[in-house]
């Protein structure tokens, strides 16, 4: 009963294997090489259009050199304050950026309204008072489990546009959120106004893989420079090409994403059934928001339930947190086992009647 | 005939082996796994003392966090003019060091000798004038394929310590060298006065996987958030600690660095018999540095062999290429196959009669 | 009736005085002069303490010299959101300290309370995920013009202390603080826990002049080196002492301060009077915010007084802000006039009855 | 007889009765008053096109601005190994460009040859593996006083821009190098290819006044955010508008450089004469590098004399310094009077003769 992250497993099956078989014999090195190649081409397809591709071991390399390609040391990004790139990198954006700001907004659920947005830029002071903005960086699925619909995104996107400001998608969990909406990689992406994307695969099935897509190859230019004076660039290529060949290859990041979102959707069910227990946010990806009294919390985990507290902030104004009460965040992967999901589900139902 | 780079092949069995065990099951994440656990140990056992170890994914980010741990922004670090740091990693340890400056030595074969570290010293303008030196960094095997005899650090580190800066190695090809002196790792490093190292494994038999060691555990302290910060702190962080666990298991690693190191020297031997054909360096690790007749290189590439050029800089004084001669670079790694080396031998036998 | 800053008149009499004369003759270079030595011994006597004194042109190279040399680059500094180092320097302290992050907090009047501090500090997330916190800084006066009292900082150097952290004081109006308290300048800073001050006297009567006064000199080796590195070593370094000498020299900047702040309470007291008229914050040192009804400030401009509109956060939670109203600023200096005080508060008296 | 620097006096008159008049009175802030607005027209006036101009207290501050303009982060400049830049700025052209690195050249003189410029860009890495170039950076007059003619200059852009590469002029000492070639600024700079020029009066007159100058205005767009965020925007703008006023005002500026290089060839002439006497380069600005007997330099030392050892670094192949020789510095002012010129001479003379 691990739900403390989509993390904490290993590659799935066809990723291993994938690496196993890309380990013999010579290939061209730093990215050189015909699996990653193959993955570039491959993500052209999948994204509908020519695409640049730079592909890397981590999430947060992945956002800061996105970032760092879009925003000079002098700019800054607009993001929601509770985002990943804003508390959990440790300033890894700043850094690649050379020194750019990040101004946080506030919105329910981590995402951004359009109209935030709008406000943030019109109050904005003149550029030598402060950094200018360059870019606005959204998470696809949220730091609190939602989805941006294509809409959504475009309505960001035509905000963006309007001061001239490139948009960044954090898709850490973006198949989760593909799978969710049911639309094409490309809905969600450019056609809706992405410029540039960090696609993860890390916690969908991969061991150590994520690739920063640019849809203007244009703008991408600079990208393999940031990436290798970030030393990100992997003298064996392979490494990271094999494990997405095995990722992409028969719609297998779907599948994982399909199976993640499953398992969330019915732990959200079965806790939402449960007296006493509320969601925070509805779970619309592989990632379930519960709000437990305290006690519950503590049984469940003392009976081997893996799981973390999670930050009450972001949450809807109207959204009340009761004395006693705190708010957890469960977590699905492509590995999570059904029987696990029921186990966890009978015991926090015993758990709820026994602090009852 | 494959002789382009140590990095074009993928793992060897032992880490391949390795990496697949460790794939199943949940693990702590961000380097808290096992794994990771068991290297830091086996590391502190291999080097004799209690160390700092910080596992990344490349060399170039082993290199640049490390000299971002011992040299503040406004610091200097004097290295061999054709260092790899200061040539071949696109302004990384600039970047780390947040902008710190890099100084060139002179240098037969890429090796500091002391002299000219205590020249540059003293001649070294006020710190208002120029950064102040924190550090000294070099690489061992050098970018010439020459091994630092422990002495010859030791008097490094001599120089160094007097001026109050810190002692980095570059060991990308610390096995090699560590087998061609046939001391301890402890005698090539700290009981010679290096402070930090940069412990390479990918040449030698990982597909990634670097080992910043910092033999003062106290000035360790930043480390885990200077790699975080970089992007450098993998989510399934048992990917570098299983690699690394399947390379020191067995005394593995040196047996790999063992035979890359013979075969270079039958390279080397062989090559060196035949007319017209020198040697630029002494091939003391797993590299050969041929001088060759233009056209010599030119038949043996067109015979399938693979090996580059090599900037003919930090030659001996004495050393005069001949119009028509190149420097280039050979070099054997763990999965090196004899029979390539005597076919290889065999060929530019053949090309040497040939351009008679 | 400019009342737009402290920063639109030129050098007090005195200050352009010592201007002139130490104009005259060969000085050494780079700040070796001897009006620079002696500045720094002036300042010693006035803090009561061998203090490190470091002087710059502006306050922005002040505030990010002073936090750079007290945060690493993988370091946070903690200050209220609406301060100016936060909102007002156009990323200087980020890219000063190499991309070290502001972490904004809340709180009445851009003041911290040592509550608020206490809680960041307790729910700040671990160093690996987050920038650990390695500052707390503090504007003096704020940036709504309240005064720290000298408890006040005690008790937040306590806070951070607890927590390892150094304490910056934003001293832009360090003197019109210092006057409106009546303290002495070591009560205000290194008695109540000040690690490091920017020492602003540009706008109290030079023309371009601050000092980086560091209390522990054993903590300010890095700051001549930080300051060339910044371009903010002037060759001619005669030009900062020169100022700062005249500036000085017989309590002088008390009394520009007083005459500043007398300016400040006469205008505050008028308006205050006014029906319909309320101040955001009390003017406590050399600023006034009043909230106006919008024709009323538009009138007064309309009549040749110059002054901001400010933006309406950080106001006390009670105080609400009608549709017609804005918060606006007037700042006193050393040079202004009692008769253009008078004459706009009786503009204003006559706005106020025609708005009515 | 103090020949330490051309920063050793305070300003010339005209330029501090410029200051004193500009005191006066309420003017906008951070460099939108008058005065600032003035000169800037007058530098589009004195180089004979609309230029950007962005004006700054120091010389470091200058360049590095100006190369932080057109060098992104990830990029290179080449320049001299013994420029200012790469030598006596204590790192702040990498600081500024947010880590970029320094490429230093050979060439006799401090000067670069377009040939070395040529072999240099041929021979560099490719770009990910070395940061690749984006501007050159060549010092008028050169660190060791000599002058580049309008047509090297533009031998250089060409070659600068068949590389893509900006080329940026130190022009600490513009006006000496110009009153020497005694052509127009337009001809030394934007009509031979340069894109950006540190425009330097420090040296020649003023205070502490600097401006960067961008040819092409469209490029300079962030220079005003760059100069902010580096704490160089005074906010009593006036004080750096009010010193260029009185410098460029009547060709003072000219008046001053030819006094001083006046001033620098009787020095230069005196010397040559004297047995035993060499120059190191011939003296074509306001500097003159006499190779001097040790004991000669010491004895005028001992009589008051100042000057300053130079590193015999830069000097011709054929010239040797012989044991017991010393390269020296001498630098004329606008300030240096004929008297001490005559009576250096004659010391030398006699210092000569006691030491023959």
């Amino acid at each position: 009963m691990n739900f403390a992250s989509d993390n904490v497993v290993g590659a799935s099956r066809p990723v291993l294997d994938a690496l196993i078989a890309a380990n013999e014999g010579a290939r061209a090195s730093y990215g050189n090489d015909d699996e990653t190649r193959a993955v570039e081409a491959r993500l052209s397809e999948i994204f509908e259009r020519e695409v640049a591709v730079c592909l890397v071991a981590t999430g947060t390399a992945a956002n800061a050199l996105a970032l760092s390609a879009f925003v000079p040391p002098y700019g800054a990004v607009l993001c929601h304050a509770n985002a990943h790139v804003m508390e959990d990198e440790c300033g890894a954006p700043e850094f690649f950026a050379g020194g750019a700001k990040l101004i946080g907004l506030d919105g329910v659920g981590a995402k951004i309204a359009p109209q935030t947005l709008a406000r943030a830029l019109a109050a904005y002071p003149a550029p030598t008072r402060q950094s200018p903005p360059f870019a606005v960086s959204i998470s696809q699925a949220s730091e609190c489990g939602l989805v941006y619909r294509p809409a959504e995104i475009a309505a960001l996107a035509e905000v963006a546009r309007g001061a001239g400001l490139s948009l960044h998608m954090d898709g850490a969990r973006f198949a989760n959120a593909l799978v969710a909406l049911g639309c094409s990689p490309a809905d969600m992406t450019w056609k809706a106004g992405i410029d540039v994307l960090s696609f993860g695969a890390t916690k969908n099935g991969c061991l150590a893989a994520e690739a920063v897509i640019v849809f203007d190859p244009a703008r991408a230019k600079a990208l393999p420079i940031l990436r290798k004076r970030s030393g990100h660039t992997l003298s064996k290529g392979r490494l990271l090409g094999a494990q997405l060949l095995g990722y992409l290859g028969d719609d297998h990041w779907l599948a994982n994403a399909r199976h993640a979102n499953a398992m969330a959707a019915r732990l959200a069910d079965g806790l939402r059934r449960l007296p006493g227990v509320r969601l925070a946010w509805p779970a619309e990806a592989n990632e379930v928001f519960p709000v437990l009294p305290l006690p519950v919390a503590e049984r469940l985990r003392a009976q081997g339930a893996i799981f973390h507290p999670w930050a009450p902030t972001a949450l809807p104004e109207e959204f009340v947190l009761e004395a006693g009460e705190g708010v957890f965040r469960l977590v699905a992967s492509f590995a999570t086992r059904e029987a696990d999901v029921e186990l966890f589900l009978a015991r926090a139902a015993e758990a709820v009647s026994a602090a009852a």
